[in-house]
């Protein structure tokens, strides 16, 4: 990545406006909570890692905004703001995850004397969200990179690259890392309706990387695999329940059964925030709905009839018995996953 | 369908712009053979059925251009307009069909005294075609309405409407059917990526039926069905060969991967014109490649990067043990389709 998905410069956040990629590479800088609500809400910033350290600079910006003179409403913001924020969209764990880490920065500092202290402790904890997501990124694409096989074909869903976390990605970070160690392969990127990350976002960092990539429509990866053309699929997570069912970008619960169909091995790749070990399964994943828009009007151009009813959920789970392995920081996760999920955790100091 | 797909009115070939659907009810008139297979190259009329209708009409029309004398400039005429005609499109069995039925009814009436009969015997049989594909239509409505139990889901992918053939169409002649018998169901309809006919043109032939019917982009098909809201799946076909591997639009193969893994029933809807009993396998079907501009910039709006490679096959094949039935206008086939296609076929004297 040339240029930084998010950053936090001079205590002004900057972002990517994705939604206008790769036609137009725009900046903008979100100055209100509610821009950066409407930012995360609208995809300017999306992907699930992304979102999390967007919404710790967010909190920062939503209590700025306030303008707290003392340490108590400060606090008051911190968790206003956090509310707020976590109603932008409901499927991402990493999203709650660092609004966590805020708030609970912000209790551990309750007592401090000055409003200035605690506000610098805040934005110490975002850098830190921040930096800590680009060398788990690093570390995904280390792990995984050895899973593509020289001359392989790979295949991908979505956008889970460096627009989708601070930068270098995850599934493609697997990509990336293979890339940079001389292995040459292929990638097959669905063009992912509605919003066509993989065509916008996908394509764009393979091809800016130099990796070799064809687009494709989401309808068209069971006859890729057939063809024999992919020897693996590498997808990003939303949310990862307990026993390994993984939320991702609608079509990805698709792409694993006709993967499996094809005896083609399926991964995931995620920081291990994404895992939501409070979910015993897939099932208590909540979707998110999106507009009817997206599918019948998101080209700026009407393509379905008046009135028409539409059915957009944002995202699907994939039943982890379809799931070849899990790609974290830590190391590549295999069934069963259950177990290998709680002992990483426990390795991890999280409580199951 | 209020208005004819394709019509020949006082000797004029009339046809419905679908590419305009359904922003825009348009009839155009072709004029000259290029304009036929212009029509058909940009999908202007689309559909294996409607595609061999307006072939055989395209052939009276290049004819007709040509203003051959005697019967011996229009023998020749005959035979160099089907061979160019034939070269629109490489995948729909039906187009070669009609063509060899105008070249057959040349060749017999080939010893006729006059070029002004044989022209009236070929509009008489492209006529002949028109009606037979009329009556086609209806009975496999017939015969397969009652697969579509009262209160069932069905999933369609593209059109298979009345739009795809002279009118009520194949796998959505089954749900016309169904629903004037007064049974009460719901169609989910997949967009159809890249040229969005499930978008387009079958949800609109439903909603104007008054069928109740939810698009969905084509990659959101698994989660339906992992919902439990589709009981059967009903889609056409542009080529069959003799054991049963159907050719259809791009995305087909993928449905009837998940409709298996689902335990859903996947039909198959098409006139037994659409067999090609000359082709032992679907692996010897042609599929045709289109260009990448309908992936990348198909809404009028780039929305890939620039010099993006895209693979773009206009069909798949769906292996014949992934086909619950065919739904034919002389019966439905049921497997083992070798023995079940060559019964029909002796039954209807074509020869294996």
């Amino acid at each position: 990545m040339a240029q930084a998905t998010l950053r936090w410069e001079g205590s002004r956040l900057i972002i990517i406006d994705q939604t206008l990629l790769p036609g137009e590479f725009k900046e903008i800088q979100l100055d209100t909570a509610e821009q950066v609500w409407e930012a995360i809400k609208s995809l300017r910033v999306r992907g699930a890692p992304a979102i999390g350290v967007c919404a710790a600079f967010g909190v920062l910006v939503g209590v700025r905004e306030k303008n707290p003179k003392d340490v108590e409403s400060l606090l008051a913001a911190v968790h206003e703001v956090s509310d707020y924020l976590a109603t932008s969209r409901p499927t991402a764990v990493n999203l709650f995850w660092a609004l966590d880490r805020m708030r609970a920065v912000a209790g551990a500092n309750a007592s401090t004397s000055s409003a200035d202290v605690l506000f610098q402790r805040l934005e110490q904890e975002a850098l830190t969200i921040l930096e800590e997501d680009r060398r788990t990124c690093r570390l995904i694409g280390e792990h995984g990179a050895s899973l593509i096989a020289d001359g392989a074909g790979v295949l991908t869903h979505c956008n889970a690259g460096g627009l989708a976390t601070a930068d270098y990605g995850t599934a493609l970070a697997v990509m990336f890392r293979a890339h940079e160690s001389g292995r040459t392969f292929h990638v097959f990127a669905d063009e992912t309706r509605p919003l066509l990350q993989g065509a916008r976002l996908t394509a764009w960092e393979l091809m800016n990387a130099g990796i070799d990539v064809t687009l494709i429509c989401d309808n068209t990866a069971a006859q890729v695999m057939r063809e024999g053309r992919v020897q693996l699929v590498i997808v990003g997570a939303d949310r990862i329940a307990a026993n390994g069912d993984a939320a991702n970008k609608i079509g990805t619960y698709n792409v694993a059964l006709i993967a499996k169909a094809h005896e083609v091995p399926f991964y995931v790749a995620a920081p291990f925030s994404t895992f939501d070990l409070s979910l015993d399964s897939g099932d208590q994943i909540p979707i998110e709905l999106r507009g009817d828009d997206e599918v019948t009007n998101g080209f700026g151009k009407r393509t379905a009839p008046d009135n028409v009813k539409v059915y957009s959920p944002a995202f699907d789970v994939t039943p982890s018995e379809l799931i070849a392995g899990i790609i974290t920081e830590r190391g590549i996760l295999r069934p069963p996953f259950r177990e290998s999920i709680a002992a990483m955790a426990q390795e991890a100091g999280v409580s199951v």
